[in-house]
């Protein structure tokens, strides 16, 4: 093999070390003509208002819209410090996000016995791309809020964070059979792909999909399957396996995920669908856990536990409640939506995604399609229904604020009636509960269209000879992208004595110099 | 060992499964009938009252006692959303609890070198099922609050939480010598017998206990303990030992629970006794700490370090101070308790449990007894002097809130004169701080009654035929419940390159089928 | 080796056990005699004051000094608790900076293949002690606020958290050369000394310093390459390299460095300030990993990843914007600061790392000066420059929040009409912009300075011969204080079945007796 790493063109390889630092150069020169502080983390310039110190936390957070900036006030972003602490009320469950996309991600990931160095690191690498990427693609298709700049605040780190799950989900199905040069290419696609797909959703059809089931899960799943369909060769490599290791490292991954699910579906709501959100997430987790382990033990050989299962089915409640998660689903609705999810994921596991391979060529590393793919479609339903359900007795005003098409329109009688109680209250279009639903189903329709097709062009392009393919000997393999530590004989990869791999920060051993380091193969 | 597995009567091992569909599909149906949200998550019918986003961020938790509900009023819970930031208030801390439960608790018990795999897992499922069986029996056991339903909130999740910390401390004592139904039947039953201590503990004794030293620890380790005793046959194995790997695994599960002990022991507090409970904590855990470092070292051979203490008798000081934390014990004073109990717990390692072991036949697998066990008692009497110690004169009206039972019974003359002072005040018992010390020592003293009972019991239900027991050569074994990684030979559970061991998510290698995948035996 | 182990005197060994029983005896007389509750964790004694559950949250944290307390009212601590939710301000952030301590470095430390143990162990010990301890330095160099007593409260066990990263730097660059009585000692002197330091530049120089970048960052780093200037011996030993898996609990580490990194710079900043700190440090992160993975892949072999880089120089942005971060330097800014350290950093691996080893005799075994020292320069520098260029037209009245030092002279004419703007306005020294800068470089020159003095000397009083050096072969070994798992031939450290390495809870196999136990040696 190494004969054949040498013998390989050199200059493909490289593509991505100037790609990487003129991206970064057009990021800076991008978010200097377009990007300021949003008013809340601005100077308070003028005197005489409300300082800092006093200022209340006020639960703010006035729109359960994902894409939806919260902060700005109607005379501009000079505005005094008023709502200061936006930032107290959403870093916590901020900090919960970040690390679902790092940790999270990036370890459930690691679970391939010889791709955990990949996994972790460029799970790393595409989501800081994506969180600079995503605040401009989200910023822009914001129509700029009729400023020439975007206004970031805490909001937008945590819509960015949102942002980078899509992509990571589809990293998740081409786990393994990309270079990174091609992830990047497909990451910063992805993005604007999505972004215009979540302000169609959000701003034009007006869905509520608090947990971004839809246009996060859907999105991401589907659009990295289309990819892989795209770049589909003969995948079957030894490497595609775990090792007792990588499954444990994978468990972190798995349970962080699990634990801060709940700040993931209820970050962007408020008030009373916040707490909702928690509490549905919670338990529909819990469900969802509990049908994983049993349907795993039952489809699986000798009726043992499948590690396969556990590390992903378990999550799917968190997709499958995810766009009804601030609605009036009840705490057993949610349980009932957490276990269906669960088993369903196991099923996939156990038969979809072998049939899928098989049939239609379709190669799902992680198996996404049964933690995003078809947990985020039955979300997507889940939400339509319960949003056809949705009345004003249930919700009292709170239904205006989770479904704000639903207001009256402006000048009605029930919009003044309802203006007359409600002081806050904007116009809305005056939809019906089921017009809503019908909404909620174009959204999961269009958005499993746009992933597709966007995935399907996107696949395409990475086939162009520009890219490097990853070579047949290097799938599923670190060796493609890394200087693996040379172990002892027969003891790949372990802690050993090992007599190379060197500790690089006290540099190489006498004698070798850069380009003269002898090669370490296996 | 093979040929012995598919001998051995498959039925058994199959039970599991549809108790585990049944149960979840009862907790559905249990939670359909009985839960419902709380006010703080309960859409907001009425107009005209404060909105969610100007309501102010109360610091409330009006309540140091775990099982007390804190977010009803007297009005019922259509009341308006005034306390809508309930949520914000407890979500911090009811995370990091959160992670201590799953992460902490799960890697901590992965220093097993081929358990790793059930012990992150099983501790997984048992909780998952424990979240939502303690919401219901801690709500029974709550009587239902004069309503039909029990309505939960942020801190019947917190609870729950804490529930399900006992039956995973249980399960530390039975670590590798159960099978997965026996500890799904044992979290049960322990469950039920838990809230009902727990309620006997704050609602009749009106005990302190703010960390759930007694009511949890106390009373998980001795159940557990006793679980164990019962089920004692000869457990000496080969596989009861770390690796290298697995050992460090396990310090992921230390530390964090190192970090979040903190927010264990204040995250039912309020006000001043909250912000007490953190810098006792912490100031206990950092003695303890490094006490456990010196006797570690003073005992063991060579004068070496030994991770078995490093990873748990360090964490010793969380649980010895947790009845006490939030009362005026002094940042020194909480640090004796914090070293006493660092070299308590590094002794009972060193020398009580292989006493236990070989003179009282109990097995501990983790060594619940030094980490949770005896600081736990170590916590009830410290609890019990720093209460009796307890003057108005040092805690003013914080007397009152911390020992609601110490508060003026109704109409006598030093009630009427405290309420002229504190409008908010309850009547309560009117008893001394002697008085409240004793039942502090009640309780400690029926928690290790009931929780010794409960598991003797427990452990000869789950003695019984029905129960599959661990076949001998599976002890402390993944591969009882789960297909472990086929590795090279020689390389049991590492990173190599497997010829088998294939990537579930994409199916099995060609040919095979269900039922028909070929046996992987090491 | 089991020979020369047994013939070592037993003696020198030792000693770390009686000084570390007697430090927490010192620890706990000093806290005893010295610290108290500060007022927000005092009980509430006199009534008619703001009830807590009323209390609203203020957002306090008045002061982005990292040595200033800030609840203590003018009328002492005995002030009724209208702040008491300074830990529901705190507490978020201060939890993010715990983890970073250790867990961050704690696992970040562990990417050597034969000593995991001691990073992540002793890691937890020195950052115990030295939260304890500099608690107390900490207070005594405060003055002691006119009182007879430390008050301590969150913002103090924060403090005394950044003070620990101190400690934990230094240690990164002597890791694996230093015995656990060396590293002891140095924290105990390094603490003093930081204190001491950190005293002079944020209330002598008042510097503005909000993420530590030179007070921490600067200061750890020469501080340690001092001190392992004075103790380099022959370092080169086979043990000093990774493996696959130490590598992957490395970045454990890294990652919960990265996310975290916006709590360590905006923890004790406030309002507008904090959030500007979470923006920049959120983007300077970001922009840092893409320029370090792209610099990675440009000098390393095969233009391939350097897992070293990937660890390390990701976080060298969070270093470098830490002076600047609440200042107005505007995202692009932060992204171009980070973009330089990512890169600077790099190439301090690759390039100076190994002369420095080779020339200066300075082994640097975690490559402190790449990640702490010169991003930290570079922080101290870009203040500096950004504090020169800071306006009161861009500031407004952040300006006198964020440098105090530039608020008029008492009684001056521009003082009085200040104050009648802003009622809370403080006098101060009527420095001018260009002023500030000038003392912001006095504090990164002094801070230099003191810790490479400080460092030498510590170094030299470490090579005392009261003081044991780590035998040649057991350098980067973790025999050298624990006892390593013994498993298969060949497999040095690994999950196998291991005949020995017995569960310790459970105590040794029968016969052994302590002093007994056979010598297990590889």
């Amino acid at each position: 093999m190494s004969m054949e790493d040498r013998l390989q063109p050199r200059r493909p390889r490289m593509m991505h070390i100037p790609f990487l630092l003129f991206l970064q150069a057009v990021l800076i020169v991008l978010f200097g003509f377009f990007v300021e502080y949003d008013s809340p983390a601005e100077p308070e310039i003028h005197a005489g208002t409300t300082p800092p110190k006093s200022a209340v936390q006020d639960g703010v957070g006035n729109s359960s819209d994902a894409g939806k900036k919260t902060t700005e006030s109607a005379n501009g972003h000079h505005r005094p410090n008023d709502d200061v602490n936006t930032l107290g009320h959403y870093y916590p469950m901020f900090q919960d996000v970040h690390v679902m996309i790092f940790i999270g991600f990036g370890f459930l990931m690691t679970f391939l016995k010889k791709y955990g160095y990949s996994a972790v690191a460029l799970n790393f690498l595409i989501a800081a791309i994506t969180l600079q990427w995503a605040t401009l693609c989200q910023g822009f298709f914001h129509g700029l809020e009729g400023s020439d700049s975007i206004h970031v605040s805490i909001t937008n780190l945590l819509n960015a964070d949102f942002a980078s799950a899509t992509v990571l989900i589809s990293f998740g199905a081409v786990l393994g059979v990309t270079t990174p040069f091609q992830l990047i290419v497909m990451s910063l696609i992805e993005i604007v792909i999505f972004a215009g797909n979540e302000h169609l959703g959000l701003e034009t059809f007006k869905v509520s999909d608090i947990g971004a089931s839809m246009l996060v899960h859907v999105f991401g799943a589907y659009f990295g399957l289309a990819v892989s369909f795209v770049l589909r060769r003969d995948h079957s490599s030894d490497n595609e396996g775990p090792s007792y290791t990588s499954d444990t490292f994978a468990m972190i991954g798995t349970i962080f995920l699990w634990l801060f699910w709940p700040s993931f579906n209820s970050g962007l709501a408020e008030g009373d669908a916040q707490h909702r959100a928690v509490i549905n997430t919670y338990y529909s987790l819990a469900a969802c856990c509990v049908t994983a382990f049993a349907l795993s033990s039952l489809v699986s050989k000798d009726n043992k536990f499948d590690m396969v299962h556990i590390q992903n089915s378990t999550l799917a409640g968190g997709v499958a409640i995810g766009t009804a998660a601030d609605m009036m689903i009840h705490p057993w609705g949610a349980m009932v939506v957490g276990s269906a999810a669960g088993a369903l994921s196991v099923l996939g596991y156990r038969f979809f995604t072998p049939a899928m391979n098989k049939k239609l060529n379709i190669h799902d590393t992680c198996g996404v399609h049964n933690l995003h793919g078809m947990p985020g479609v039955m979300a997507g339903i889940v939400g339509a229904i319960t949003a056809a359900m949705a009345t004003q007795e249930e919700y009292g005003v709170s239904l205006f604020r989770q479904f704000p098409a639903r207001v009256p329109e402006l000048n009605t009688t029930e919009f003044i009636q309802l203006k007359s109680q409600f002081a806050d209250m904007e116009p809305g279009l005056g939809r019906s509960a089921t017009n809503q639903a019908a909404f909620q189903m174009y959204a999961l329709l269009t958005t499993l269209a746009v992933a597709i097709v966007g995935g399907l062009l996107t696949g395409f392009l990475l086939k162009l000879p520009i890219f490097d393919q990853v070579p047949r000997h290097r799938l599923f393999d670190d060796e493609l992208s890394w200087e693996v530590p040379e172990d002892e004989e027969h003891d790949d990869h372990v802690f050993s004595q090992a007599e190379q791999g060197r500790n690089k920060r006290t540099g190489p051993a006498a004698g070798s110099e850069p380009g003269m380091i002898p090669l370490m193969n296996r």
